[in-house]
């Protein structure tokens, strides 16, 4: 077994979190994950308050183990759910896609244990101060809305600047991601490529054979140039949307028409053609489809062997 | 002492690699390393073959131990150059900026070991089915020209496709970074952003302390758009690069004209306004100026006791 203080401070078995994906973490997902041992996790995505109590609701009738909410602090619901995870007793939650410091005080008076993703030294330091447990540092090489820094330099310089656990986040996805996060200073890790292609894991066929089959090139980065960048796998939507938005022709207004629905269309649907496939550079090491138990332990039973055999690169 | 085939194959006694930086890494810099154990690495840049015969003579007359000399592909020179480091019996070539297979049965034949820095698994599977003896994989946090992939899904990705050595760079400047480069399957690392404040490096004073009092977020990306971006510490020069470069009104030769000599003013002349400050994101880990002996050295013992201390992760 992996020693970390997250594992006893969270009520968990492996210090593997599963990413909070919009479409893709629902309860079927999270539930797989926290029955495994590691830390599902709920992505509160656009949801309204109803929407989401039912998702908890359902983890809950699928888990007794703990379980985190991600919210979406660009949502339009974010002030609703916000209020939903204190009254379901949500025990962690994380939050992406801006500052959680409006809500935290509030979760923190509830005992809920805040893990907010950050992607910079700054941030870290800030939800620290505000009495963040951890924190997800997560590289630009993950899938979906993604920071400008990338994995190894972030998390060793935020490991560096904070004293709180350090989750790492993006390129990660086997225990050898596991074992280096370790060593940069990290008591965790969070995964969501690998998860895309979990039995447990609701995402369309069509996704899963995609991420199956890509390899280290197939993905893209678009919206950098609007500050909102987004890794997805390279295809007809993501490729044209690139295109469109280098296009000084083409309004903001077409661009966010292009994207309507495109995650939805990906994970639900599995509209490889119109659909956008959010995933991360570490997809070519994403090979086979499995439980979520199965990833969870491999993962972890391959960074153990790793630890126990490195004192052989000493001589 | 860190195990490592590397050392034993190349003569060197720490597995780091000083990165062949353009108008930073000189005989002063590479003899300096060399001597402290690790390989010190000439840059070839645009050197014609006269200029790079007199930089490795002078090496030489600093070190008696083993060193590289890093071919930039696109150098004009790089026919050139390709017979000199043969004449000068050069032990070790890296590559940079391009494919390699040209000139690398000649120097395969002359028995130089060839390590080729690669951006993809891609290029690694060709340049190990032609004969390298180990790759450079670098990921896009390092300094200088850079490719798409991040360090820690590029070297795992790397790693589990090829059987020759590989040496990790990209995002790693200290002993936490070469651990994890370790875990993820590296036999050594390169730096460059670490070794551009060693004492024995020649970079302008005004480099070293832009780079000592950088942050994880005060670096740039300038040239996505035309297929060759550059990471380098925001100053004017590379904050109107990327505003020029985002103008449509701007043509390729105003762009060219503009960087033309910048990396010469940066590093030679401290020209803080129009000179162009290559870095890497990891120089928020890098706070003094040492001696390159004290860089290589507290590197590898800092790793080594993360190595000897990973068992305490396994309960």
């Amino acid at each position: 077994m992996i020693n970390s203080v997250i594992c006893q401070d969270l009520g968990i078995k492996y210090p593997v979190f599963q990413g909070g994906m919009a479409w893709i973490a629902d309860s079927s997902l999270a539930s797989a994950v926290s029955n495994a041992g590691g830390l599902g996790i709920i992505a509160g995505m656009n949801m309204n308050g109803e929407q989401l109590k039912e998702e908890i609701r359902k983890t809950r009738s699928l888990t007794d183990k703990p379980f985190g909410v991600n919210i979406m602090l660009m949502s339009p619901f974010a002030e609703e759910v916000s209020d939903v995870v204190i009254e379901e007793k949500v025990p962690v939650i994380t939050t992406g896609a801006g500052n959680p410091v409006i809500y935290m005080k509030k979760w923190l008076a509830a005992g809920i244990k805040v893990i907010p993703v950050v992607a910079s030294v700054a941030l870290a330091k800030m939800v620290e101060r505000r009495g963040a447990y951890a924190v997800v540092a997560e590289g630009g090489e993950s899938g979906g809305h993604i920071g400008e820094l990338a994995t190894m330099p972030l998390v060793r310089e935020v490991c560096s600047a904070v004293n709180i656990p350090v989750i790492a986040a993006g390129g990660i996805a086997d225990g050898a991601g596991l074992a280096a996060a370790f060593m940069l200073g990290a008591s965790g890790v969070q995964m969501g490529t690998r998860f895309l292609v979990a039995d447990e894991c609701t995402a369309h066929e069509n996704y899963k054979q995609m991420v199956l089959k890509a390899g280290d090139r197939d993905t893209i980065v678009t919206g950098r140039k609007s500050g909102h960048p987004v890794r997805a796998l390279k295809n007809t939507f993501s490729r044209q949307y690139k295109e469109k938005e280098e296009d000084a022709a083409v309004t903001a207004e077409e661009l966010d028409l292009l994207g309507r629905g495109a995650l939805r269309r990906a994970a639900r649907e599995g509209d490889t053609e119109t659909g956008s496939f959010l995933c991360g550079e570490v997809a070519g090491l994403v090979t086979k489809k499995e439980s979520a138990a199965d990833i969870v332990r491999s993962v972890c039973e391959e960074a153990e062997l790793l630890f126990k055999g490195a004192a052989q690169w000493v001589k």
